[in-house]
Formats: structure tokens, C-alpha cells, sequence
């Protein structure tokens, strides 16, 4: 069995650090495709199945935020359950962006619904507010190679809230978080020096980053922020090692590329591609040994 | 319309504290139910429902943990979107724990997921770690009757990791959350003196219940850990104003009674609503105005 943390360090060796974010609202779907499918579940796969296919070379990942699904009710979860079935077929590492949280038997339940199946992905974004003992379910799921993402520092501009609250020991709230898991993190090693114990940073607090890619040298970073939410390529050295450890997330960045920047008119998948490309050729520019 | 959080405050004057927690896992269901129906959707959602037409006069409203349905898929979910339906049918308050927290457009769909379609309920608990700037876009739901819950101080014994770290200014994570959710929270008072915006705060923390009763006078709480997880219904005094201004949740207490305590080996439904009736009228007797 490979591990997943090892498959996302090999996909960035080999596809970059792109990683697509399918956070797919039905208002995001030309009308072609709404024309050509029935519901909202086949309109939304179709529609994600389209975007995989033209860009699968070039990412590390995905993400599939299930928040879009669920908000289409029970036949939005559908197309969010062939989704991430679909691209596990493909053998490409899928995150599902849940960022769900809670205690004890209720951990144990969310644990069972994202790593076995009709919504199995191969991590999952985890919310640590309640505890880190309310981490632990998911650590036999670790053991049979699945990852997780602890939220840390989010790009959101109000992140600091509860996240930047400093302790009388001159620490934030995510760095005190930050060292909890890297204890843990070493029983759950990797082969390339990363844990499956992840965690979250948004790429738009650049020097926080940069402070905890140096606490935590062994933790793969998952990178929100890019692109829309002002986060920059130059930002991203100081989140990654030697170009790998992390991927950096753009959603509408690259799903919606066809309407935003399209001067080519192209069909809404080559224009996914063409975005996805770009942003992985910057990244590489910016962080990659350049030879 | 009348706003959902004095519909609770009515249901708590007139039946008393009991919040019954449907938390329920496939295997607390019995062989009969099992063999009665023959999938899980209609297995879980009748347990539930016999559950509820035992204790509908017993207790202040529902809260239904999304996880345990999550952990069985889609036909889990559509168990779930049946339960809340059901109880929303019957004018009793229902409450999603779904524990949700995201940014920007993905808040916007998780209130969509859970304040309309097939997932709607009354209320909702959520994660306030990314801050909150995090919470606006459910505000609009507050101004047509919801209400929301925001985790403060869970009932885990790790809660304090995040919730108790202690700023330079002396004051714990939870406490400077609870003071900015006060300002927000005058925005969407009720009838009856307390806000839609609502909080979690569990009954094993007696000390810090209290103090955070004092500090929020106009906040109705959600009490978790009841019963099993050690709280007792003497400490609640401290929670409550008068008797009001917050439900207990008893989950595993109730709808597994007929296995727990049940000498007389009464039918599921019945031991639950005797279960129930015992711990209304033990919180009554620690808490309220008697006679």
C-alpha cells in the first residue's frame, strides 16, 4: 500500500504544486451542459468530469469542496460522491475539503463517512477547534495510508480572529495547534519526510507561513488563497522545500478561467487547462529548482 | 413568522429543558426494526421517527447529528433530510448538528445546504475557528426566524487545547469569542430577551458555564454532555435564568434506555420517553421555579 502523502509528493515531483479545487456551483455550468443533462447531479458531474479529463496532467490533485454539493441537497451529494469516485478511478489523489469537526463516537462517524464509502476520499480537511483528542479517529484511517488537513492559519481576512489570538506565552493559537501536531505527526511518517498529518495555510499571510514551514519542517502544507483571494506565486517559497511539501489550491481560478479570461473563447475545459497550466508554470518559476 | 429561538424559549416554559439527541448509529437499532424494514434509510428513519411520536410532548425540540447519517452514505442522508423533515412537520424545533465552519461563498452554501432544500432545519451548530467574519452569511437566515448555535466550550475533556488557551489580556479563546458574538447578536433579538445567535456550551465545565451565563445574559445555550459524559442536572443551575435560556441534550441517554435501564423491558420507544421524563423532571427539580 502507498501511502497518499507519498502519492502527493510524487504527483508535485512529476505535475507541479497546482492543485484544482472543483468547488462547483451550479451557476458556475455553461448552459450547454445544463442543456445536454437532466438534473442538477448529472449537470454538476458532467460539468466536474469535463474539467478532470482536460487537466488531469497537470495537477497534483484535487479538491472537492462538498459544501457546493450539499447545498444542492441529497442529488447534489450524488454528484459529489461520482466525482470523487471518478477521480479516485483515475488513481489521482482527491481531498475531500469537509472541514469537518467534533468529539469522540460523532469523530468516529465523519471518519468512517469521508474514508469508506460512497463519499471515500483519500484526505480530508479537518476543523481542530474542539481539541486535538478530537483528531484521534481519524489516526486508524492514517495507518492504512489516508491523510488529513488540520486547519491552521485560514486566507480568509478574518482568520486572525480566533486563529491570531496570542497567548501570554507570545504564541498564536494555530502555532500552539502547530506543535501539538507535529508530535503526533511523527507516528504517522511517509517515506519522503512528510507526514499524513497535514495541515492548512492560506498563501495570503506570507510571513506567518514562512514562520511555520519552519516549525513544522516534516508537514505538507495544503495552500488556499491563490489567485482570487490575492495570494501570489513569489508568497509561495517560503511555504514549500525545494519546490515540493505543498500544493496551493485555485478553485475559480480554474473552473471558472472560461469565463474570466478567455480571449480565445475557448470551450469551458481547454480554458480550465490553459489556466491550470499557467498556474503551474508561475508556481515552478517562482519556487522550483529552476534547471 | 415567529423566530425559532422564541418558539424554544415557549417549548422550554411548557416542556420543560430536554433537548433529545437523535445520534443514531445502525447498531443501536433493534433486530425488530431491522427485520421490519429493508434498507438502511427506512430502518434508521424509523427508529427515529417511533422515537419521536414516544417523546414529542416531553421535550424542547431535536437536534439531529448529521455524522451518524454522513457515515452511511447517501441513503444515511436521505434517512436524515426525512428526520428533520418529519419533526419540522410536527411545529417542533429541530436542530441540524452539523457543526459546519467555512469562508465566504462556501458559508454561503452550507446556510443554503441547511436552512432550505432537503436538508432544512430550524437551526444549526457551527464552527466558529476561521473567525467571525466566517458567520455573516448565515445572519441572513437569522432575519427570516433560524437561528444558529456557535461552539464555545464543547464537553470533551480536550477542549480546552484550543478554547482555553489564555490570552496576554487574561482572557481564554472561548471567552473572546462569546464577547464579539454579543455585539452581533443584539442585531437578532427575540421576543423573550435572547438572540437567534445562540451558543454551545457543555454542562462539564460547571465553573466556566457559569461564568459564561454571566457574561452573556441574552445568549440561549445548547447543553451537550448530560448524562453520560458526566454533567449533572444540579450543575445546570448555573446555566439557566430562571429555568429558561437553554436546553440540555441527552442523546445516547434516551434513545438507548431499552438498553440500559430498562427493568421493566419496556419497547425502545417507550424506555425513551421514560428516560426523558425522568431527566425533565430531575432538571426541572435542580432548576426551576418549583410551583
Amino acid at each position: 500500500m502507498k501511502m497518499i502523502i507519498d502519492k502527493l509528493f510524487d504527483r508535485v515531483e512529476h505535475y507541479g504544486n497546482v492543485c484544482i479545487g472543483l468547488d462547483t456551483a451550479t451557476d458556475y455550468i455553461p448552459e450547454a451542459i445544463k442543456a445536454e443533462k437532466e438534473n442538477v447531479e448529472d449537470t454538476l458531474f458532467e460539468f466536474n468530469r469535463r474539467i478532470i479529463e482536460a487537466t488531469k496532467d497537470i495537477t497534483a490533485c484535487y479538491k472537492v469542496q462538498i459544501a457546493y454539493y450539499e447545498a444542492q441537497g441529497l442529488k447534489g451529494l450524488q454528484a459529489y460522491a461520482r466525482t470523487v469516485s471518478y477521480i479516485r478511478e483515475l488513481k489521482i489523489p482527491v481531498i475531500g475539503d469537509v472541514k469537518r469537526g467534533d468529539i469522540a463516537k460523532t469523530a468516529q462517524m465523519y471518519a468512517k463517512a469521508h474514508f469508506s464509502g460512497d463519499f471515500e476520499v483519500d484526505a480530508i480537511t479537518v476543523n481542530p477547534y474542539l481539541g486535538t483528542d478530537t483528531l484521534e479517529p481519524y489516526y486508524d484511517y492514517l495507518r492504512q495510508g489516508k491523510a488529513i488537513f488540520v486547519l491552521l492559519k485560514t486566507s480568509n481576512p478574518g482568520s486572525g480572529t480566533v486563529q491570531n489570538i496570542l497567548s501570554k506565552e507570545g504564541k498564536t493559537v494555530y502555532e500552539t495547534l502547530g506543535e501539538k501536531l507535529i508530535d503526533e505527526g511523527k507516528q504517522h511518517m511517509g517515506n519522503n519526510g512528510f507526514s499524513s498529518i497535514c495541515t492548512v495555510v492560506g498563501c495570503t499571510h506570507a510571513k506567518e507561513g514562512k514562520r511555520l514551514r519552519q516549525q513544522m519542517p516534516n508537514t505538507f502544507f495544503l495552500i488556499p488563497g491563490y489567485g482570487a483571494q490575492g495570494g501570489k506565486a513569489q508568497d509561495l517559497t517560503g511555504y514549500l522545500m525545494n519546490g515540493n511539501g505543498g500544493i496551493v489550491n485555485s478553485s475559480r481560478g480554474i473552473i471558472l478561467a472560461y469565463r474570466r479570461n478567455n480571449p480565445d473563447n475557448l470551450p469551458f475545459d481547454e480554458a480550465s487547462r490553459r489556466a491550470a497550466i499557467k498556474m503551474r508554470d508561475r508556481i515552478n518559476q517562482a519556487v522550483r529548482r529552476n534547471g
